[in-house]
This record gives structure tokens, sequence and C-alpha cells, in this order.
């Protein structure tokens, strides 16, 4: 078992390894939970559920915790306010205290639910992640981003809370669709580009980019990945401004997640569509080499990544979306773009024909 | 004009004089909004918007900067999340930026909601407070509180968002309803009662103590109140400790409010009623002296607030909301309880009966 520190305020640990989701209950004492208040409200959703709760419910109980459990519809259409009121209906039904935990025993949707619902409770109560996809291992069970959807855009609402713990149990991705893993592939490659060149040389190195990797490699590699969240969040807590390159292809991802109704790419798609598009820019902007752009692509597609954006799509509402982004600032469009395998900056001023000509370039 | 600072990360000035509202642009641009966005949002109620807005959106104006205006619907029972939503909506409408500004001018109710819309909003913008109603300029717009009703619970949602302004214009009082000047009395005796011996003296000195006094007077009354809660806040930003005696009256007071339906007492006497609880409580447990008490229970009624429970009002119906109060810790009812005129203490073991009997008393 691997233990990551994030070193914020206060300082809480991702543990890794496999079969810890049967031995949270002591975990979450390691961390000083339940000394106050026995209660932990566990959020999930039916399939999850009835694969890993019950086990996980019993170790709570064997530590002295008092379980209650809740199942929320799943897939980011339920990211609502009226999802998130489920929370806090539960949260009174069963008399949370401040000093009870709420657990995300879930992927990335309900865990930015759960930890919204947990930042606002009371004005805030302990939060454990407990993610069981990938993209909630090496990215949104880390960091403390929680969050709902706006009806017209995505994650408008939310706030930062970090978690107490994050137990990330690599054998729960058994269960996961195949097309889920495949998205958290274009995160882990993000990472690959603006953080860690040895992780995306490993990437390269494998034989396939899919699930069928051994166990043992594809721990290594949510390790990697957790840890490059792990040490950019330390850093910066709340994005104040390295903590921004870990947006890199979100810029775009999100314009066209917003402008296909999130019905044609899910996130990881999008933003593997992002990482093109800000890769072209890069090399455009002559600040990174073409071969590495290459190299990119290269991984994109081995990971079976989208690489092409409809050409029925239109760019001018793309462009307007790219306007409604959070990440906007007086009115300019922030792009992270790659300078090296492993490094990546954040720019301001891209010129808006730039910003056409890629997205031109994944239409053709 | 005074200033008094809240000493929190990021530290935040509350300005304090009469006209300091006509002069809002240029408070804001002292602690540095407007720098990157110039956008401001202004969330305020009709009545309130009608004396106010104009000149205050022209000294927006004046400042550079670019202000929207929202009308709420006044009062409590509209401190919900569907109010909430009118908020983010307009932030959605505008555009707002993660550094465009929310401006509250208001009384608590729509403050506390814009706060938490701030705290909320792309994980949180800047907030400023201008309070309109006496209970706003001497508590909700001080030390961060945000948040809204469940439908079950007061200000069960929430959040600590700190503004960065507090500005605070004594002459908008002209215009408050005299119930909320009497209830907001309430707080100003809690205090004189939890923290500053002198200003429990001075309201003691007073020929009367309603809105008939003169604005100097007034203006040396919200000081003192305003740096209280600034003291206090500075010392604890999260209530881990010495801020819960804030909390002054408000065990019982919240658990009076609910039983009745929030219809028969508003916030500030049913605190006056947790007040004289409180005060026969700490007599019981030999904590303070009966003269105190009187003292107490003299101002009380000298500020007209009210001194007896309903005597239809159920005993039970009060202990099991005390039980949902959002400072329950491990089951435990917490009471804050006076020691001396100036100074007080939080107790979590204040046996049943003594409860009971405290009850008993107000409903006599």
């Amino acid at each position: 078992m691997t233990v990551i520190t994030v070193a914020v305020h206060p300082p809480y640990p991702i543990v890794l390894g496999r079969g810890v989701r049967d031995r949270l209950g002591a975990e979450m004492q390691n961390v000083g939970l339940g000394r106050h208040s026995p209660k932990v409200l566990v959020v999930s959703h039916p399939t999850i559920a009835r694969h890993y709760a019950p086990r996980l419910l019993t170790s709570l109980q064997n530590a002295g915790f008092e379980p209650y459990e809740l199942r929320l519809p799943p897939g980011e259409r339920y990211k609502t306010a009226a999802t998130l009121q489920k929370i806090y209906d539960a949260a009174l039904a069963y008399r949370l205290e401040r000093s009870s935990a709420m657990v995300a025993l879930s992927g990335g949707v309900a865990g930015d639910m759960t930890g919204f619902a947990a930042a606002t409770w009371l004005r805030g109560i302990p939060l454990v992640q407990v993610p069981t996809s990938l993209l909630a291992m090496v990215d949104s069970a880390i960091g403390g981003k929680t969050g709902i959807n706006h009806p017209r855009g995505k994650n408008l609402i939310g706030a930062f809370h970090q978690p107490r713990l994050v137990a990330i149990d690599p054998d729960v991705l058994a269960t996961l669709p195949p097309r889920e893993f495949r998205t958290a592939l274009a995160e882990v490659i993000k990472y690959g580009v603006i953080w860690d060149a040895d992780l995306f040389a490993q990437l390269e190195a494998l034989p396939t980019l899919d699930r069928r990797m051994p166990p043992a490699v594809l721990e290594a590699i949510i390790y990697k990945c957790a840890l490059a969240k792990a040490q950019v969040v330390s850093q910066d807590e709340k994005e104040g401004g390295l903590r921004a390159i870990l947006n890199y292809g979100h810029t775009l991802g999100h314009a066209i997640e917003a402008v296909t109704q999130y019905r044609v790419f899910n996130h990881g798609e999008a933003v593997a569509l992002g990482c093109l598009a800000a890769g072209f820019i890069a090399v455009e902007l002559s600040l990174w080499s073409a071969a590495d752009n290459q190299r990119q692509t290269a991984l994109i597609r081995k990971a079976k990544l989208p690489t092409r954006l409809p050409a029925t799509l239109a760019a001018a509402d793309l462009r307007l979306a790219l306007q409604a982004d959070k990440k906007v600032m007086a009115g300019q469009v922030r792009f992270v773009l790659p300078k090296a395998i492993g490094q990546a900056v954040v720019v301001d001023q891209v010129p808006a024909p730039t910003i056409e000509r890629a997205i031109a370039h994944l239409q053709t």
C-alpha cells in the first residue's frame, strides 16, 4: 500500500492499494474521524453499491462507525441542484452533525456532488473520497474541487472543500464500463504532457493502452497521476496559479461538451480533443515542437480516444461557449499550452484566428 | 469615518460612517476590487433598492465598475434554494467572472444568500456586504457565515466566505421598520452580556432603548458591536472554539423559531427569549449571579423584546427542535452561558431537567 500526502492545510493522505476499500473504517480512524460523531453517510449509486457497499459498510461498522447509505441516480445529467437536495435531505434525516462524515463511494459525478454537500452542510463537514472510476482516482477525487452543474453550464456552482482522506482501490475498476476507462486515459495522458515525462514515456512503451494492462502497471500509473495531482494541489490549493495547468485540454474540452449538449462526447473524449487543439495552438505559437505534438496525437490515438470534431459542429457556437468558460479572465480565454513533454504554461493571449485554425484542424 | 479590521486571511475592513454607501465604488477600489473584472452584481430587495440603489450604483459607475442589479423578494421565507437560483441565473446572465464581485445591499436574509451565492459561484468570487438592517450591521454582515434554509431547518446549508469589505452606513436605518430595529437590540444586548461590559452599561444608561437615540450614540453602539464581532471572528474564523459564544441565546432561540414555524417571533425576539433561558440556566448552575441575570432581564424588557413564551407551546416540541440544532455535538446540546456581564462560556453538559425548568420559567 502506498500513501501520498496532499500538503494543504490540514494535509491529508491518499491511500492507494488493492483491497483498501474493505479497510476503510480503519483508514478513517487513522485520520481522526469518528471521535466526536460516529455517523457516516455513504453516497453511491446502485451498481457501485451492489458491488462494493456491503463490505465497505461492514468495515465502517467494525471500526465503530454508524453508516447510512444513499444511492443516487448515475450520470452527469443528474449532477443538479435537485440531486444535491437528496443528499441534504438524507443528512437531515440521519441528523448528521458537524463532525459526522460523508463518504463518496463513486465516480466523479457523485463525488463532486457529495463533496459539495459536505462543503455546505452545516457550513462544512468531513469528506472521504473512495473513487470508483479511473477518472475520479486520477483527478476529481483529489484536490477539493466540488460542485454541481447549472442548467446552462458545468460546475458553475461549487466550492473548494478538501477531503480528509482519499482511498483508492484499483480493484474496483474491474466493474468499470470500457468507455469510462478509456475516457480517463485522456487525463492520464494529460499528466504525462503537463507534468511527468516518465509517465508519458511509460504510456508510449505499453503494447496497448487499455484495461488489459497488468494490475501492477495500472496501479503504478494511477500512483503517478495521483502524485502529480497531489503535487500541483499542494503548491496551489485554490487555483491561484500553477493549478491552472491541470485544465490542460479543458478550455476547448468544456466548450465541446457544452455545444454538443454533453451527448456526443464524454468528459475525457472532449478533453482529448481539447489537448489536440492545445497542441496545435502551441505548435502554431512556436511554443513546442511538431514532433512532440505528434507523440501526443499518437498516444491519444493509441488510447482510442477521438481525434476529430464533427464537421457539422458550428465553430461560432464553440467560440461562444469558450467565452462562457469559468476560466475566462477579463474577457480573455485562457489556454494551457505544452512547452515540452512534461511541462506546460498558461497563455491568455492566444489570437482568435489561431483558435479558429485549431478548430478547423480538428474538423478536417 | 471609522475602520475596523477583521484579521482573518486575507484581512478585510469594516468601514463605518454616515454616507459611506454613496462612496462604495471608491471603498471597493481601496480593497483592490475591479482590477481584473469591472462587473458587480448588486443584490437587494425592492424597498431597499428604491431608497438606496440609484446613488450606490452611480458611485460604482463613477469608480469604473459595471454594476448590474438584482432585486429579491424580501423575508426569511424566501431564503431558499429557489431564490438562490435567481442569483446564480443573474450571475450567468451577466457573465460574472471569478474576479467579478457580488454586493449585498440588504439585511441579513439577502446578505446570507448573496454571500452563499458568492461563496459557490465559480467556487467563490469576491463579496461586499452593505448591511441595511441593524441586525446585519452588528452581526450577519461580518464574519463570513453565509447560507440558505433547508425546508426543515434554518441555515443548514451554507459556507464560510469572508467578504472583502463591509460598508456600514447608519443613515440607512432611517427606513428600517421599527420591529426590525427592536429585534436587532437582542444581538446588541448579547454583545454586552458575552463580550463588552461597557456596552452593557451604556445601554443601561440610555433613557430609552429604541431608535430615538441620537445618531452619534447609535453609531457608537454599532461600532462597539461590530468591533466585538470582528475581535471574536479574528480569533476564530470558522467557529472552532471562541466564536461559539456568539451563539449566546441562539440555541433555544433557533428552537423557538422552528417550533413556531418562524411566524410568531422573529430572529431577535427568539434570541431574546434564548438569552433569558440561558441566564436562568446559568444562575441554576451557579455560573453567574441572580443580580446580573436581573440586569439582563431588565435590559431585554427595556428594549421591548418579549420575555414570555406562549403557554400553548409544547415543551416536548422544543426539546426535539433543540436536538436538530447545528450546534449539537455527539448528541449533546451546547449552551452558551454567561459568567459575568461581558463574559460567557460554552457548556455541553446542561442537565435536561434544568433545560425543562428554564422553558417552564419562560412560560409562567
